[in-house]
């Protein structure tokens, strides 16, 4: 299964959109799920995990937030810094 | 000191304001800087712990990020909910 399979990122979409994704991958059976977003959609990605956690799936928990800055080149080839920030899920192991 | 000394909440201002408001606290000799935020400015907050880290002070870090929702009453005696995140830094320890 490649890496990207449990990784979902946010993008211009609403969050109810990425909710689903993340709890689609949960019922899956997958027991982690990364959540990743870039500049002004790092506060959609908060959003996105606490829906999650509070009304979808209560036994699923935020195990680890990460940030970092990334540069990316824009298309006059100067370079622009934007944070970026992982929020990784995980479920607890079925018995 | 009263604990609200070491927080610093994100509001509408620019980015650098905040950065400055943590930079000041640390030089000011505290070792832990809460940096809280809500809604969408939850993004402008990761800006602002990794510029602090990355730009100013090299020596602090993150040392750990958390999320809630809150509940806020609207003008008309609705109920909203929102994101809310709480930055935790730390400057090492004086010898």
């Amino acid at each position: 299964m490649p890496e990207d399979d449990n990784v979902v990122y946010i993008g211009g979409k609403g969050v109810m959109s990425y909710v689903l994704a993340v709890v689609t991958q949960f019922n899956q059976g997958v027991s982690e799920v990364e959540i990743k977003a870039r500049g002004k959609a790092i506060s959609r990605a908060v959003d996105v995990a606490e829906i999650v956690k509070n009304k979808f799936l209560n036994e699923v928990k935020i195990e680890d937030i990460g940030t970092k800055t990334e540069e990316l080149e824009n298309d006059d080839g100067t370079k622009s810094k934007v944070s970026a920030i992982n929020i990784k899920m995980s479920a607890p192991q079925k018995q």
